[in-house]
């Protein structure tokens, strides 16, 4: 172990990239202010991921001034990149005593996410404006999350648009050029992912969801759990069509499931064409070191290599061989 | 209604197919044999889809031997077609008491259909030898529900020559000929729709489900069900990869679900290549005759028409606008 802490310390300065210098951003995820702690520590300049949801698992509700204040501090402490903030993400398994949410049969199949959101919508615009005006004092992207139909994405930016103009009305100032984007985590999201890709400003795929709803099986399930893998051609080839559909259109696109940080997944995912990745900041030191162990064409090779593959085991294990033959 | 009845009417007899004679396959659903009555007073000469767990939701457990008398007695009465027999497909809201099933926070994600079966060997190996000796006096078709990977289909299929070969061994009849297909019902499925034609004899796509897991919304869930829709673009986009890959592989493909009979949606169904659908036999007629108002062509040029649109509203109000130009 001392040797690989070792081995990250000879990269640490230089850019994430692979062996012939192709870029791939290393971002963080957080769940609150209070993580930008090893964040400012880290190599990450952005956050790819902010899970707002925690701020509203405690019993006092954060008002849109609390939220600012929130938003504003993290995104100020990320002078060269920028903090994806991902809005609400209530219900299925995550509950908060600010929203009334009734007991669901399947509530990973419910009331969740953006839908909440769009039935909720003081809670969110009151998250909108904050992040609107947060805007101000940094750099800021909008993420919804559970993103199934266009339609839903319309509505929410829909609400961006009626937030921005009672900001103007009020005189309070506002960052009026926010991205906004997406997290690809359901199947019609990945499907229609070309559609999206024309009307959102960047996608990240989350793998966590992807992969329980394209192979309808829990996660928390134990007895359905032996299906549940990122390695399963069907999840491989759905983050293609996602990686795909960006790159016809231009628009970034990032991986912020737990995938994210998985080294032996990491030249598939380079390979796709994904260019940045968002995990816990204590991977970030070994991903970056393995994914300067091999260039682009390395990547895009064994990319190609486990697509030939129709079963998961099959690509798990020419994924695990390729990795140790580097000791990855 | 008397007047669409005597318009029914004058199509009796007549194959089922578009104004200029492309044939489409009408074939039943059945949830026991007794339905068959009313199936040999119908039209189909087929059954697209038997839904056998009703047999297992009796406290009476049937046996192989109970099974088999069923099997054989449906498939005698299908002289020019065949009976397309779904293995058991217990779990998610359906429960049996002969299956012992945990309580599961998201049943429909859980432990359900062939994960069941693949877990519950001595039953389900009971119900395809049931199936297989059958098969001898009656054209059978086997169907696994919930197919997600390859694997499953490979494992199920290994039970099938396991129990050939008992029955080999016990001197007993049986089809060695049976062919042996998949619902597609889950988005992995319909994603790798092409990798699953190269294995498979046939596909019947399960809308129900296939609906509920690319939106990942659930169906009897009110608060979900506005996104629930077969006329969503990511489905139809679904439904399309299937019938490619069917088409290039050159299996049957037949929709079984609910939107099997709607007319609205009939078009689009024919225009992406769709031969076969299989629907409560109360449902063919006015099929037949919506079926027999358009061309080919026209069902082809609506199919296009209609993938242009990436809301379900934009879909469902351009459909129905030109089915109530010919009063379907
Ligand atoms: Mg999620
Ligand atoms: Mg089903």
């Amino acid at each position: 172990y001392e040797s690989l802490k070792s081995k990250y310390k000879e990269l640490e300065g230089l850019p994430a990239a692979t062996k012939d210098g192709e870029k791939v951003e290393l971002m963080a995820n957080i769940g609150n202010a209070e993580d930008m702690e090893f964040v400012v520590k880290s190599e990450a300049k952005s956050i790819g991921l902010f899970r707002t949801e925690f701020l509203f698992m405690d019993d006092e509700y954060p008002d849109e001034e609390k939220q600012f204040k929130i938003y504003k501090e993290v995104a100020e402490q990320l002078p060269e990149g920028y903090v994806t903030i991902r809005t609400i993400d209530i219900g299925g398994d995550k509950n908060s005593p600010h929203f009334d949410i009734a007991a669901e049969d399947n509530p990973f199949l419910g009331y969740r996410g953006i839908r909440l959101c769009l039935g909720e919508v003081e809670i969110f615009k009151a998250q909108l404006r904050a992040i609107l005006r947060a805007g101000v004092y940094g750099s800021i992207k909008i993420m919804f999350p559970m993103i199934a139909t266009i339609k839903e994405f319309m509505d929410a930016k829909e609400l961006i648009e009626e937030c921005k103009k009672e900001l103007k009305r009020e005189n309070i100032e506002y960052n009026d050029n926010i991205p906004v984007g997406i997290m690809v985590e359901t199947p019609a999201a990945a499907i229609m992912a070309d559609a999206f890709a024309k009307v959102v400003d960047f996608f990240s795929i989350g793998t966590n969801d992807l992969v329980q709803y394209t192979l309808a099986a829990d996660r928390m399930n134990k007895q359905v759990s032996y299906m549940y893998s990122a390695y399963d051609p069907a999840v491989i080839r759905s983050i293609g069509m996602v990686a795909q559909a960006a790159k016809m259109n231009n628009i970034p696109v990032s991986i912020c499931g737990e995938s994210a940080a998985d080294k032996t997944l990491l030249p598939v995912f380079v390979g796709l064409g994904i260019r940045h990745l968002s995990m816990s900041v204590s991977f970030i030191p070994e991903v970056k070191w393995a994914l300067h162990l091999r260039t682009l064409e390395e990547a895009e090779e064994i990319k190609n290599e486990a697509s030939v593959f129709y079963v998961k085991k099959d690509v798990e294990e020419y994924l695990k061989k390729v990795s140790e033959m580097l000791y990855i």
